[in-house]
Formats: structure tokens, sequence, C-alpha cells
């Protein structure tokens, strides 16, 4: 098998400290060639960092220069998420995109029609898929243990975890809060259980109140003044097969734990809870709850970043796919809508 | 003071193990002189069991025998509500019925219109306000320790508690299951955080795949081709102050706890866990969680009971009233309708 | 269905406490008639606290006295549960007969015989065989979850449970000590998971440091002069199917819990331990512990009485019968003969 | 004291891993000047990777070379352990052998023949002889804190701990499965509290289901095509005093804990339990239990081998030496000839 | 031996639920003939609840009407607690006196004095010196098992248990609060163990913050109005051997704990915890806490009682006697002296 | 702002630990010039390994060399702290001294008079005042939230804690033992909660037993024979205001934990606990315990010597000043003479 050459675009964190090194392990399925930001500097200290070869400012540069990547790992913030992937899917490439997918449903649907059009892979890095829990889930699912699933209780919940850093307080660039940023992880996990399917009723509420007054951070500091986003979304969504998600996800909230990032599965011959996996059901006429002590952490960034590959490859891959990315962002968008009425 | 006279409707152990114990406890304010069931054995012996001095099979007998009590309690099945406390604030008594208040909206209007077209005390017996849990919640929230209260999760969760007996099972007699059952309570109990507003939008969904499919009951053994009634209902309901409620509540459900009831409360203080009771908030500049470890248990009925009988000699009295039935018995109406569509 | 008559024999506490209870429970299928005690006044005392209408000092004489039990139950010491049993089948009546069957395999197989020969119901008071716990475990093994058994861990162990009265201690009443007094209960449940083999190969020892030495006592203070018995014992049974038991009862022992009593069971499909009753297997490809955590306690005298009754009315029972008794014998028998090598 | 020349046989993970790092911890007493591996570019890497001088494919060039060693640690596979620990005997060396000692009885005799004859020192590495727990429990014998120990529950369990690397499956290289290479280990402790007695009576039973049915592994993935050796063994081991032992080993058993290596010590005066080190008897005439929480972890494999470098300059040392090896290796030898029956 | 008669002085609860019942139970021993209280009803009703043959308003009276009793028990409040116990010893009286002694040292002294002059046994209701762990320290110290004692923290701690009846904060009547109320009780243990020695510097600190200021209540509502003695008290008593006691007892205090109660007992070879029993010392060379999990808890009011009478026949007894009595008023006197400085 | 020169005296591991790294980390406002140790190879290694331009054996010198330090930081045996910080201060440096202040208060007087003489700041190192849990602390007691802080139980105790390195049993350079080296951390902390109040009463004893008979150490082994410090102290002092602390400390102590050091601090409004920090006091008219999960652990080294440059460049600071120091000199001073009367 050849090796494929992926270019970086966004010299942030994300792509420091995840795809980066995702990528360098795979090295012998992939090259990253070409790293680009709008800071040439940024650009240039993660090239030597990582020894990635060459180095630019502006992508269309990039796609000039010859040696086009097969990869593009779109790293950027969240309103650039729709043109670099455009981009670079016009110019032939595979996109592995940062979630969420955009800023809106719209961008989204565009987006995943680019790639049919193109016939190139455009996923989203939704890397809580690869748990070993979230794989013993869906295998219990479909080995039929869980009967059909009816309701989940999906939450992304933070304590006090507004980020002290980046722009996730400003709206214009991220889309919005703690359901754009966190949210869709668990809805994605949600949605993964229930096929995909689009639900036909919405309610939700969202609310700022700790945001825009401010307090004791867990993630650093942040500034009220300019928070513009949501610190806290509920939703309801139900389905026309009747299946229904509640939805929390919050940035900031008066509760226990620091950070809650679960699901709960109910299904008609057993429910299950992701973290830690445990299921309960009926066994031998008795009800019980089967704990699982010895499943393992996995690292989950290297898993999805193989998954893409794979599909890229044409092979059998669970990420999450262009398609699904436009529906989890077109939910997102309605949920925001109906926060508004 | 005087002491009231109180006449009971319904020979179940409703009335037996809670009404007429707190009703005798409570005997330097209310005296029980007259008990009423189809059964005129069942009255009977209910009569000689707790020194009741008369039996009736016969509301109407009762009331026309003379010596009309000052005070009934309704303990007959929810389709009876209606008949029973129309009938009995007719004949100018103050009721004491039990919950749901009726089997729908218009019926609990109906009897809030009588009530205060005779001038008398209805009320309904929610007596998980009463709780030391609550209570202080209560005075958490009028001392503004929590701020503004926006978000509510309320549960009121059975594993496998469909009741082997009575006819919880029997849509025409009870106008539902889960939710009309158990979940009244804990919405009643959220409802009095957001001072009994009506919601402008509820979305829902119920279920009832365990009840018909039969299995391990842990309150005996229900008949799965008998299940009428939905046995899980989910609901999200959101207020015209952008509050909203998370309500959950089922006879089954794969899930963990045997019972589990409980609010958590989100305010912009602080949250609040009903039980434990625990406080969520900062506290000189750092995040805190509050426990309370020295609350006492009490008993709720007997507080209950009593505090009827402050509001019928006109006290200062916490207990759900006429109108907050009616809102209550309302939404219950509209989140069956909402999970019909 | 006619009511059986029951006669007991023996005034001591395992018949006031334990059997006449059980029967008392169960009078709309058993009556006890008459009580039978070598002290008479014994036997007069207990009749009246139990409303007995006849006492007496002479099971001989009870048999004479016309209205022959349909049933005895023995509650003698265990060097009379031979002659009292024999005698009571040779007078044509179904025996319920305290553990251990005997001092000896050579009575227990003449008292299966005897039973055999009158075509009556002769069972052994194992009740530890109807907790809930053991139901589901033998269901479990019946529905092939745990595959084929293949090793079993038997422990009954007290650390300083030797009883400071009655004959525990005094090897010609009982024939032992901890093995035939404590072993024999869990020895019963491991036989009842193999079919009530015969093992082909034993070891074992005994000990009786402690109880000769003396020393602190649990339950009451007892003579280590008048010490004649195991005060623990060891054994491994070997099947011809390669099947094998490890058995460990102790009256007094150097070890953490004050009482121990416990069946670990392994299969080939899956484990299961008796208390808290917990199954060991795969599921969906990964190991799972299931636990059951609504498990009920259950009278178990109460059951086991009552399976005894459905045993000699012709029906359906899951009681010791005579010829597992046998077995049981001989082997407490072999085991204590591979002791004195 | 002049430094001790060291060579090394067999290039595996056992080598590099434990005795190579020990030996160089040693440096003040021992020196590694040379190490052998069929494979001699392995021999190479290890001398490379730890500063060894020498390399060689064959042991007879390694002595033939001159620079005759003073030690050979054997570290080769159980079925070379006899002749390259006879071949190093004739040289004149000391040898630090792994466990098990050998195959069978016979070979293990014939190397502890050989080492006297040769008046050198043999002795095999049961580093778990080092723990500060079992040197407690010795301490404790022989203080004569316990009395006499009569009775020893060992255990070295395994859930699911089929390596799934090596020869550990393989009969014919390895001489048995779980016995021979965990419970060695455990029994190697237990024959440490009795004065490494020979046992006149063993029963004993062996299994291979697990093994061959397959399933999940926690140590890698196991070929059940090609297990050819026994997944638990179940002894039970009588001696001339009345003494037992019981053991268990198992490389897969349907159990809880991952791994469980225990021994409890049933003593006279008192009884302990190895991990954590609880005692567990009399005090001023109550029962108490005796916790140590402060010992501290050591480095075995570092306080083994300096134990055998004792040895052989002549000092008291702990170690399993080539008398008690071959007691051992005969009762394994034993143990699976009853299984066998 | 003949029945000793016993009469009883003061009519309220400590005499109605803990002295009266003792004494009934242990009737092979005593009886008890006369009832006295102010309050003749009060005095009557008790002697009809228990089976009094006498009852009086007046001790005086008491003891003229002939029957003189061989026992009086002192239940009267703190400040009568000298008038009648001389009274009592002057007729001729053993006498079993409440705790605190006296009101001071001097009121104390003489009762001792007057007791030893008319050779009758004065003592002390500590009932905790009969505790199944005092009696386990006590044994260990006499043991040797502790070595010398040198330091003990001595507390008896409420968090918010003032009580809301009786005379508890009435300074005139009680003498002080949670000192002589409470922390008695612990300091009588203490100067148990260091042989009721005299300590030579004691310096000390009381409080009334929590009880002047108000609050909640665990023991009902206290009015701060009425509070005149101390919520806590913390003294150190040093004694002429070097050993030294830290002491701490409270109504009302900021602690986690409802109520603490314990002895921290340091000796030159090992420590001990009172409750639970624990014992801290080195064995074989190394730290153990040795724990009691087979103690049991025992009516300590009938073995003090029991204890009492066994002075009164002449037998060995472990009660507080009229010597130690006064010495342990007179360190009171002096920790009360010591926080007025 | 200028870079502060930084001299060490002293060449031990408080030195190369602690104090070196942290200026080092703080180089933006300091650098380390030169090392001053009686052993010249000494100071010259810790100067290669931290980058130190000069070494001296002889603070004279340092000081004649030119280049004058701003800060000295005094790192030498206790018996060295006064006339190495005279000297400091007298060569117009800035002191950094290490706890405790001085052997006796005399010498902590004449230190703070120089400092005030010369200008200088002298400071001593009681890092534990730099702990999240104490600044919270101090924070709760400056809003109020504790009230009139009027008791305090200060530990720090250690089971078997005498090192078993280093001078700290040696009474002539230590001048004392467990009080001196660790009692004096948690005396700071109680006094800073006191205003650093000068106590009015105290009584005090001092024990050597267990050091003087030598056992486990838990911190090395330590030699009996020289111990001639005492292993443990234990005080009371009461203060003008009646505000006590309860002062305990231990190098070895039969209790459970290997190290406890903690306050109790004991307000009007509130109690707390240092560690984990909580406060007990009353919320909405109910007990609570209000816990802080969220603190995070802090380099309180790092911190406290900020603290310190703060201090030298007229910042407001935290840390221990002269002054400070010579008060709880002069209370250590005290305490030892109260144990010897």
């Amino acid at each position: 098998m050849s090796i494929l050459k992926a270019a970086i675009i966004g010299g942030g964190s994300i792509a420091d400290q995840n795809h980066i090194p995702a990528l360098k392990t795979l090295s012998d399925q992939v090259e990253v060639t070409a790293i680009c930001s709008r800071d040439l500097s940024k650009a240039k200290a993660l090239a030597d960092k990582h020894d990635i070869p060459f180095a630019f400012n502006d992508a269309a540069k990039m796609y000039a220069s010859g040696g086009r990547p097969d990869i593009v790992v779109n790293c950027t913030a969240n309103n650039l998420h729709h043109p670099f992937t455009i981009q670079a899917l016009e110019n032939g490439c595979h996109v592995f995109c940062e979630k969420p997918p955009a800023m809106n449903g719209q961008q989204a649907r565009e987006m995943a029609a680019m790639a049919a059009h193109k016939g190139k892979i455009l996923s989203y890095n939704f890397q809580l898929r690869q748990t070993e829990e979230y794989a013993l889930l869906k295998k219990c699912l479909s080995n039929g243990e869980l009967g059909k699933v009816y309701h989940i209780k999906a939450n992304f919940l933070r304590r006090r975890g507004i980020p002290g850093w980046g722009n996730f307080t400003n709206k214009s660039i991220q889309g919005g809060g703690a359901l754009i940023d966190l949210g869709v992880h668990i809805l994605d996990l949600a949605l993964g259980i229930l096929d995909y399917q689009i639900p036909d009723r919405i309610v939700a509420n969202t609310y700022d109140f700790i945001g825009k007054a401010g307090g004791k951070g867990l993630m650093g500091d942040w500034d009220p003044e300019k928070f513009e986003v949501e610190d806290a979304c509920f939703a309801h969504l139900s389905f026309s097969d009747n299946a229904s998600i509640s939805l929390s996800s919050s940035f900031a909230l008066n509760t226990k734990m620091q950070k809650n990032v679960n699901l709960e599965v109910f299904g008609t011959r057993a429910g299950a809870l992701l973290n830690p996996f445990t299921i309960y059901t009926e066994f031998a006429g008795e009800l019980t709850n089967m704990e699982f002590p010895h499943l393992e952490e996995t690292d989950i960034q290297l898993k999805n970043t193989a998954a893409f590959l794979d599909a890229c490859t044409g092979k059998q891959s669970n990420i999450c796919n262009a398609e699904q990315g436009a529906v989890l962002q077109e939910i997102v968008e309605r949920i925001y809508q109906s926060a508004q009425q």
C-alpha cells in the first residue's frame, strides 16, 4: 500500500497535540507533508517540531505548490470548517474535519454535497466513538441484547468549565457554546444508537446566566463581559419511531461533578450506562446489573484517525461521515432555533 | 377551637393506612365520624378497626343522614375523584382529595370552580411537599440562596415497580400509568419551585414495552395482557420565562436503582439536589458542596393532613390547592397529548 | 385435600423454633397432633405452647395410642436419627428427619431401604437448598448458563463457633464435629450441583487444636476438656467425570469472618458465587460480573417444610431425599476415614 | 571482596528485564561478562543494550572461550533448564536457574546431585519469597506467634491470563500449564511454611476447558487449537504430621479477580493472610485482626538475586536451594499423575 | 443471700428508664421498695408503673416510716446530690448517686467522709466504665500491653446537643455545663487509666458563644436567654509523674460529628483508641493496628448497677467510689477556676 | 524591575531541593549568584549542578568578595540561624531564613531587632501558609464566615517519623525535637488565625519514651542512644482574649496515621477543618458540612519564595516576618520551660 500524503490546516493545539501525533504514529500509512496556518511563523514552528517538510500561510498556495496532498486535516476554527473543507474537496483531497461539522445545517449539507460530487471522503473527528465502552455498547445493540432502544439520556456537563483561552465564548467564530462545542460529541453517540434518524419534534432551552455573571473557573478564568454563547442547553428530541433523546450540555452549571460525560440508554430488553459500562437486564428470571471491570482505556484519537484512513482506502470504518455530520449539524441548528422561541 | 368532623370516602389501603391514622393522631383538631365504601362490609370493617361511628355504602345517604361532615377525604379511585369531590363540595364540605386531582384538565378545572363557588377548601394529597428536604429547598429558594431557578430535572423512576394489585394498569380507571400515578408527585414539587407557572411548550414521549412484554416484578406480578397504560414517560416543559423542566417517570425501566425519586434544581447562584439534600455553589470564591447530614425524617402524611386542617381553619398552609391541582392536571393532559403525536 | 397429621419426636429448640412454627404456618395442609420427648414435662410444655393435642414420652406409646400420624418429624439427636426414623417408617409414616441423616453410611442406607420398602417419603432437612440464591444457581445451571461445572469450593467456616450448649462436642452423640454438623449443609449444596454423584477419590484432614486448647467463644463458652470432635475439616473430592469439590468446614479457625458460608462454582461457560449471588462470564466478547441486587430473603425452613409436604402428597419437590441422604452420609464417613490415615 | 563474573544463558524478556537489571544494580558484587542465545543477533542486541562484553550462540563455545564465569543465570525455556544447568555445573559454575526447576522430578534430582557433587550453589528464582509480607509471615512463624501451622490455602489464580506470547501453552516445552508456571510460586511459599516436607498423600484434578474453548484474553489472545496444557489445577496435599495444603492455580477460571495470588495460613495460635498481611488471633482474651498498614513494596528480583549472591559467597541466604527445588518438582509431578487417574 | 431493699429518690427519667429497670432485672439481689419525689403524684405514677410498694414526697418521711432501705439511689438534680446523699448515709444506707458527684469539691469530700464514717458504700453512676471496650482497655493496661501511659486525649463532644428540656443550662442547679454534665464521664475514664492521680497543673478555657447566640438544636430547642453555663470546655491536666490529659467537652461546637465520645491513650509500648477499640503497636518488628471486630454491646447501666450491688455485699467491684468521686469533683472545680483566670 | 541577587548559605538538601529550584523558577525576579558551605566541595558541587557563578566556604569571604547579594537564604542548621542571619543583615541583605527562627526567644528577638535597625526584610520559611486550604481558611476568617475563633486544635503528628539522617535528635544543634522541628509549622498556622497574639498561660508536657527505647522507623532508623530531644509534645495555650490552642506534635507516637498535619478551628459562626478543607456551620437554619472538592495542590515552596521576594520589593506579602518569628520562638521556649516543671 502506498503512503498517503496529509496536509494540516490550522496551527492550534488540536493539530499539535492530537492530529499530528496520531498521524505520526500511523507512519506506515500516512506522512504529513505540509502544514498551513494564517500565521506563517506558527506553521513553521510546528513544521520544525514535527519534522514536516513544508509550511504555508495560505492554503491556496499550498494546493498550487504541486505535491497535492491526498488528505487534508481541517483543524481551523468552527467558522472556517466550511470554506477550508470545500476548498480541500475541490482540490481533490479527502478531508478529516474537526467537530462540529460547521456553523449551521446549510454549510454542512453543502460540504456533504461537495464530497459526494467529488467522490471523496469527508469525515468529522468525533473521537468518543472510539472508546471501548461505546464499541461494546454498539456490539450489544447489534447483537440484540438491548432490544429496541427507545429513550436515551445524553449528558456532557461541566460544572465550571468555560475555557479561559481560545474563542470558546465568541459566537461569530464558534457558532454557539456548550451545545456546539461539547453537546455535539454526546449527541453524535446518541444518534449513533438510533441509526442517525432525523427527529421530527424538538424543544429546547439555552441559558447564559453563569457565563455572563462570572465566577470561579476550573478551566482558567473567562471574561463574563465577552461571554456571547450559551453556558447550558437542555433539549428533548422525539423521532418518528417514537424514540427520544434527552440531551443536556453545559460549560457551567451548579452541579456536583466537575465533568460528567455519559449516556443512559433504555431498551426493551436491557438498559445500558456508558461509563462505567453497565447493563441492566433480566437473567434467569431475575434482575441483574452486569459490570465489565476489565475494559481497557484506548487512545481514541489514534483509533479515530486510523478509522479515517481506513475510509480513505475503501475499508470498513465507523467514522462519522459527511451525511451524518449534516444531520447532526441540522439538529444543532434546530435546537438553537427552538431555544429562541 | 371546635373539633372538625371528617368523613372518609373509599375503603382502600390509602384510607386505612394513611389518612385515618393521620386524622386519629390529630384528634385535638378532627374526629372521623363516618366512612363510606361501595362495599358496605369493607366500610364496616374499617369503622370497627378505627372506632368510626358510622359506615355507609352510598355517599348520598351519608350526606342525607344528618350530621354533615365538615371535611371529606376522597380516597376513591382516580376516575371517582371528580364526582365524589363535586358532590362533597356541593354538600358544603372541605375536601382533601387523593392525587392525581382528576382524569383530565377539564375535571380538575370544574372541581376548582366548584370549590371557589362554594368557598370551600379543596386540596390534593401531594405529601412529598412535606419532607424536611423539600422544606429546606423552598427555604433556600425564598432566601435567594439559589438565585433564579432555570432548569429542573425531576425523576420518579421505578425499575420494575408495576404494582401487582389494584387498578394501576387499567386506563379507564387510572387515566394513565407512570406519569399520572408517580410523575405527578415530582411534577408537583418541580412546579412548586417555579411558582406553578403554566408551560408554553411541551414535548413528550410515552412507552409501554416492558409493561406489555411482562417480566420480573419487584412489586408483585402484573398481567402484561391487561397492561393498558404507559410504563415510562419522558417530557420536556418550557415556560414563558425560559425556565424548563425535564420530567421522567416510570413504572418499569431498565435502570439501576429500584426506586429513584429526586429533583435536581439548577439556579443562577446555586444548584440543589433533593435527596440527599445538597447545595452546589460558590463560597469565598471557591466551589463548595454543602451537605446536611442531620436532617430528620418526618411523617409526611401527618404533616400534610395537618396542613390541610390548617387550610380549613384559615391558617397559612403549604398544601396543594384546587387551582394548583387544575394546573398540574392540565399539564399531565398536555403531556399525554404530546406523546400521541 | 385432606389435612395431614404430623407428630414431632424430640423436644429441643429445633422442634420449638423451626419445625413447629413452619408446620403451623402451613395449617391448610398439615396439623401437629402429637409431640414426643423422653422428658414428658418438656413434651407437655411444648404441647401447651403450640396448642398440640397430645404429648408422649415414648414414641412406641404414641404409635400405639391410635390416631397414627401421617408424618413424623424427627428432631432428635444425631445418634437417634436412625432408630426413630426406622420406627416411624415401620409405622407407615412419612419422615422428615433433621440433618445429618445418620451417624454413618450404613445407618443411612438402612433408612433409605426401609423408606423404599414401605413406599414412604423420607427426607432430610437441608434447608439451605431453599434460599433464593441457590434456586437461582440451580436455574442458571439447568438453563446451561454455567456450562459444565467442574470445580466447586464449598465452605462453612466459623471463627469461634463451637456451641457452648447442647452435645455438639460429644462424639458418641453427634458422630463428629464441624463436618457432620456444618459441612454437611454445604456439601449437600455442592452435590446438588453435581447430580449427587459419588466421588471416586477422597483425601481429607481433620483437626482439633483450638477445640482442645480452649479460648474465646463467640457462641458461648465450651469446655476444652470435653472436646471430642474435629474443629476443622478440609477435604478434596474427585468424581469419575473429573469434577471436584474442595470442602472446608470449621467450628473454630483463625480466620477473618465470624461465619462464612458460601459456594464458588466454576463452570465451562461461567462461574458463580452463591453469596452475594454473582455470575462471572463473557458477554458480547468481554468479561462481565453479573450482580443481582434485588433478590429477597425467604423463610427457608418454611419453604423446606412445604417442599416436604409436596413430596408427601406426590408433587414435584426439591427436598433432599432418602437416597441422597445415604450418598451424603457415606461421603461424610469416607472423609472421616481418610482423615484417620 | 572480588567481583564475580556472571554469564546469562537465554535471551528472552526474563533475562532482559529481570536478571540483567538486578545484576547490574549489584555491580559491587557481580559483573555480567557474557550472554548466550541460540539466536546470535538476539544475544548481540542484549549485549549492546546492557554493555555486556561477550555474546555467544552456543554455551559450549562460551565455556571454551576462556574467562569461565563464576555464575550462570539460566533463563532458558523449561525444557532446557536441565541440560544447561547440568552443563554449567560441570563447568564449575554456580547456577541461578529460572523456575520451575525442571520438567519432572527425575531431572531436578539429577540437577541437585550434580550441584552437590561439584560443591556448587544451584538455586531457583522463586522471587515471591522476598516480599515484605512473606518475610513477616516467616518471622511470625519462627517467633511462634502462629503456633503450629496445620492447613494452608494457596492460590495463584488468573481469570483470563493465558499468555498470548511465548510457549506457555506448549506442553513439550513447558511441561504443563497453570501449575508448573504459576502454582509453583505459591507452592514454594506454602512448603516454606511447612519446612519443605514431602506430602504422603495427594489428590488433584486438572482442567483445560476454557483454554481449549477460547475466549476473551486479558494477557493477549491465545490459540485454543494449540492449547495443550491445563488451564486450572486443584490439589490437596496431606503430610505425615497431618498438616495439609489446598493448592489452586489457574491460567483461566470464571472467577472475580483478574489475578489472585495469596496464602491463607491456619495455625494453632493464629492465622495469617499474606496479602494484605493480616494476623487473626486472640489478644487479651478477645479476637483481634492485626493489620500492618506501613509495609513497603520491595524490588523482589533484586532481593532474590542478592540472596543468590549471598549463597555463592557462603553467606546465610533464604533462596530456594537445589534440594528444595527437587522436592517441589517431584510434588508437581505427583500432582499431575494424580490428575491423570 | 438476702434480698436488699432499695429506695429511689428523684422521679425523673433517669430513675424511670435507667435505674429502676436495672434494679428490676437484678431481682434476685434487690427489690425496689420505695420511691420518693417532691411531686407525690409523680412518685405514685412511677410506683404504679414499676410495681413499687411505697411512694413518698419527702425522704425524711420515708426513713421515718420504718422499713429502712438498705440502698438509696440518688436520682435528684446535681444540686441535691449532696444533701440527699448525706441524709441517706446518716440513715445507714448505701448510696448509688447519679453523676456528677456534687456541685464542688468540698461537697464531694464531705460525702466521702460521711460514707467512711458510716462504713457505707457511696458510689457514682459513671456507667461508661462498663463498656466492653473500656474493660478491654483496662485489661491491656494491667497486662502491660500498653506500657506506661503518658498522654490521653479525652473527648465528649456534641455538635448541637444542648438539651431542650430539664435544667441543663441552669447554673445554680447544675453547677456548670458541658464539663460537669458530659466531660465528667470521659474524665472518669481517663483518670481510671492514670490510677486516679491528682493533677498538679491545670490550664483550661470555657466558652458560651453558641449557647448564648442560639441556633439549630439537635436535642430539642434551647433558650439562649437562659443559657448560663459553658457550652464548651478545653483543659490540659499535667500530673506529677509527667502524664497528661487533654480534655475536651461540648454541648455545642462547630464540628463534624453529632456526638463524639472517645479516648486516645498513648503508652510507651502501644497506643489505644477506645471506639472502635484499636491498638497501635509493634509486632514482630513491624507496626500493626489491632482491631477487635467481635466485641459485643452490653447493657452498661445493668452492669454498673450490678457492680454497685457487688460493692454493697463486699465483693470486688469496679464502680466509681466515694474517694474517686471526690478527686474527680475537685478536678472539675479546678478546671472551672482556671477558666476564670 | 531589576533582578535581585541571591546567595545561599548552607549546602544541604533544603537548599538543593527547595530553595534553589524555587529561585530558579522565579528567574524574572531573582538570580542565584553565590553559594556558601563550610565544605567547599559541597558548595562547588551545588554551584555546578545549578549553574551558580560563585562558591565559598566562608560567608565573610563572600561578603568581602564584592558583588554583595541583595538577598541571603539561610539554609543552615538551627543553631546557625542566628549568627548567619545577623551577619547577613549587617551586610545589608534581606534574609530568608529556614524555620525555626532560632534556638530560643532571645536570639529571635535580636534577629528581629537587627532587621528593623537595618531596614531589611527578615522572614522565615513557614511554607505551609501557602496551601490553597490555608488561604481559603484565612479568607473565610477575614470575610467573617467563621465569626470569632476561640479554640484551635493544631496537630503535627508522625507515628514513627524520627529521621534516620541529619541532626534531628541532637539537642545542641536542633534546640529540641518534635516541637521545634514539626510543631512550629502548625503553631505558625494557628497563631496566624489568632492575629499572632502572645499567650498569657501555657501548660505543656514533653516525652522521649519511644525515641529512647528505639523501634521500627518509617523515616529510616535512628539511634536511641543518641536521642536527646522530645519525641512528643502536648501543650495548651490560653490567650488574653480567652482564645486557646491545643497543640500536639510528635516524631513518634503510638497512633494510627503515619502523618497527621491538621488544624481544627472553632469559631462562633462556623468551624473549619484544614485538610480536607471543610466548614461546619448553619445554613438556612440547618447544620451543614461544606466541602470544597475542587481545590488544587500548589507548589508551596515556590509561592513562599515568591512571597518573600514580594516583601523584599515592598509589595503586600503573607510571609512570616521577623516579629512573628520572635513571638513564635518565644512561645516555643515557654512550652519547653513549662514541660520542665
